[in-house]
């Protein structure tokens, strides 16, 4: 019998009438012949209250009490979940992150998942029942409970998924699929029947918030498919997964935006070894991610070093940066937080030169500069003015005739 | 290093303020020399907002998940406690009931303690930090967390306190102590400063809920002193334990009532062998909890049994016993749901024949009506108009002297 685990994310199971809802579903994969295993996330912003609890009792609450208190969330919605299939007739168990065997490191509120006992799963699948997990937590080798931060239930699924040798891993949340480009932005965006693992990172990193890059990278590895639809509707989602198939190769598969950017650029900077390393070590320490990089060639031996961080991080990015700089015997840095962030992305990039320039020509034709660009195999990145973003998104779908490719 | 073990309800950590209020109250314990564990309820009405979600996803939620969802309430309360401890400095850390070893049988909703591995417990105890456990829960052998039922953390507490040998275990609530009558009806009812466990079985057993009988009972057991004060002031509150002083014994510690119950005689019941056992027997088949139980010398082997029970569960009970009535012959059941009950409590009771009469003389002086009465070894009970429950309590507790007696 195939074997399927199902991811609902916290939209789907925000009240008692989604609950109910996405249990029908469940039994309807149920009866078309599937083992069920469901993996539910917190219900709507539960996870942001009790956050908020923890911030009336204490000003820096403790990492392993957080993860605890959150652990909570998860545990609310898979036995809503699991009363909501028993009272419609249908065989099924709840469990914890822990009895469904998920162990993990002790790094609390971001821990790493270190293998999946099946045992306890197995033998409830073996009983004809539907298992109900909770996500985004697991168990140390101490017995203590952890979260697996952002991202955390996706993972859950996809590593059960992995762990019990399923056939498919799917992930239902409001979102319908992955799209050629943001649907607010462009309204003509298609929806994907299929995408590589490799540029749904791309798509997901860049702003595309389907399902977490952590999940995809975990499903790449052990090639898990993983298919993302919607559990408010019955149209087809997008199957991520790692097949080369014709249709999906030599193409540009969509288009990725994020609006949320700032750069910062550290000016005048001696190019000799270690000088990078200085600074992105530092931005590390205090914990800020840096996004793309992007270094000019160096005149007299003397560089400018430009990155991006989310905007939120650009007032401790630049405090951080400012002092590096010093030390390193830099001019001067700068920033810019009304930059964005456009990206072409598909498989076919590296192989066909032509998408590079066919990309600038297009935005340069709408009068959109380009301020900085970064490649990789399956990307091209351009930063531009932030105002400009939504524009940019909806020139490059029409050059790439991303409308019309499969229809 | 003497070692309590406190047990605050859900009214003492209804919200961050009290939470914090009760970390500053447990840190002062921990100050005053001694190892500390807590347990803690759920938050104020999180339990009965719980079981509301579950009744719109279920009409009958199944036993094992409400027992998991329930159990979320005190991992909720125990987290936050805690991170209200380490905020003021204090090294302190959560468990639940399975972290903190309290072992279970599987029977959901009501599970029983099987037994407590303290390990977890001792060592974080020996690290110097105050372990603060989520009451009302356990695990069972099959690693399924289970709840306790009704007086779940006080049980917890107590239980906790016997398995860890402590020095004492101190439950605090929103209650000063033990009074010799309540304090809403008798303005001059006296705080007990102790009560030996029997008694204190009686006054809680009859509607004293300070502290839950079954906590009690295990105390009694294992000769665990219990103290029973309020977590809003420092005021002394009254101690339960085994011990026989002199103070104690010989006289009325108190005036317990309720006025919640009805009262159903079956008229004209043969008396003869089983009759009794078929009308509780069908009484306890359908869930209802009989109090007292008065069966009058028969005339002619014809008798009347009269028995009370609460006043939600009349109506199912008049049920119950018309059905059984017809069937062991008897004429005809009448009920009164007007009645209440007044008890005099003391171990002294029996030892001293005088308190019945007085008892009954100072009601009849009031021309108080006394319906039934029963009575045990530490105490007498009449059943009376449920309109002069007041008035009796008021009217025993001065007959009896219990203001003047330990001023």
């Amino acid at each position: 019998m195939p074997l399927i685990v199902q991811k609902y994310g916290g939209s789907s199971v925000a009240d008692a009438e989604r609950i109910r809802h996405v249990a029908r579903r469940i039994i309807r994969a149920k009866e078309e012949g599937n083992q069920v295993v469901v993996v539910v996330s917190a219900m709507g912003k539960t996870t942001d209250e009790l956050i908020g609890l923890a911030g009336q009792v204490s000003e820096r609450p403790d990492k392993r009490e957080l993860d605890m208190l959150l652990s909570t969330g998860e545990v609310v919605s898979c036995t809503l979940l699991t009363m909501g299939l028993r009272s419609m007739g249908q065989e099924a168990i709840s469990l914890t992150g822990a009895q469904a065997g998920i162990q993990t490191d002790s790094v609390y509120s971001r821990a790493r998942i270190t293998g999946i006992s099946t045992k306890r799963i197995t033998r409830e699948l073996d009983q004809d029942k539907i298992v109900v997990v909770a996500g985004f937590q697991g168990i140390s080798e101490e017995y203590d409970i952890t979260t697996l931060g952002r991202g955390g239930s996706d993972t859950t699924a996809v590593a059960l998924a992995i762990g019990l040798s399923a056939d498919r891993c799917e992930i239902f949340s409001d979102v319908e699929g992955v799209y050629s480009a943001d649907p607010r932005l462009v309204p003509e965006a298609r929806k994907l029947d299929e995408i590589v693992y490799e540029e749904m990172l791309d798509m997901a990193a860049l702003g595309s918030k389907v399902v977490h890059p952590r999940a995809v990278e975990l499903g790449w590895e052990y090639n898990m498919p993983i298919l993302i639809a919607s559990s408010f509707n019955d149209n087809q989602g997008t199957l991520i997964h790692g097949g080369v198939s014709m249709e999906v190769r030599n193409k540009i598969s969509g288009i990725a935006h994020d609006s949320n950017i700032a750069k910062v650029t550290v000016i005048g900077v001696p190019d000799k070894p270690g000088i990078a390393s200085s600074v992105f070590e530092a931005l590390a320490a205090a914990n800020i991610s840096v996004d793309t990089i992007v270094q000019n060639a160096s005149i007299d031996r003397i560089t400018d070093v430009t990155f991006t961080v989310g905007r939120n991080d650009l007032d401790s990015a630049m405090e951080v940066v400012k002092s590096v700089a010093e030390s390193i015997g830099a001019r001067k840095c700068v920033s810019d937080n009304t930059v964005g962030k456009v990206s072409i992305i598909g498989s076919g990039i590296q192989s066909a030169p032509g998408y590079a320039s066919h990309m600038f020509r297009a935005l340069s034709d709408q009068n959109i500069n380009i301020e900085l660009i970064s490649t990789s195999e399956i990307r091209i990145t351009c930063i531009i003015e932030g105002a400009k973003v939504s524009e940019a998104v909806r020139t490059l779908h029409k050059a790439f005739e991303l409308k019309a490719t499969e229809v």
